[in-house]
């Protein structure tokens, strides 16, 4: 596949709610993911177990997935925007999320490397 | 000011449909400018003949902007995802384009770089 199509096939199973299918089935074994605040976790299992956590304290009302983004003097990396509809238990106050994050992929198609930027509190 | 406070006047002048005006004092004179297909432009006058040139066959309807987003790994850098609203004169058909673009600050809070990742023709 071309990086295009992986891009492709990213945004269809987010927009199809499968995010973590995304994470189990395209990420490398050895992705590195890179929080808004710079902090790297490194690893697949760590990745996923990230955002199990992530998604444990709160409800996910949906998502929206712009993209995917290109640019040819980065021909290894596709970029999406996202809005994130959730509602945090310890609120319950429902509250939508942005971020825009970059993916790098390797030549076996593979998710090696994931950056997200956010726009503040996450 | 910091890298914040740069890109927060950059969205609120945008927000304003003050692109130009962005690009006459908050862009360095060597600014580089890089094009969805990974084409450069080199040079403050150059990048803003570019978009007068870009704008120039077209009747420009509005913009959205969504940002600015961060990363703590690239702290000289702020994200934005645009949603701009076009109309051809070539085809007099309305459409909007959607790009993301990431921006590079030095420490002169001027923005030496620009690089713009589309989803396809632009």
């Amino acid at each position: 596949m071309s990086v295009r199509t992986v891009a492709q096939k990213f945004v269809e199973l987010c927009r199809q709610g499968k995010n973590f299918d995304v994470m189990h089935t395209m990420y490398d074994p050895h992705i590195v993911s890179v929080e808004g605040e710079g902090k790297e976790t490194h690893g697949q299992g760590p990745v996923i177990k990230k955002s199990e956590d992530w998604v444990s304290d709160k409800a996910f009302n949906g998502e929206t997935v712009a993209g995917p983004f290109f640019n040819g003097a980065n021909p290894d990396q596709f970029v999406v925007y996202f809005t994130l509809d959730v509602t945090p238990k310890a609120t319950g106050k429902r509250i939508t999320l942005e971020e825009v994050a970059v993916y790098t992929v390797n030549k076996a198609d593979k998710i090696t490397r994931e950056q997200f930027f956010y726009d503040g509190e996450h």
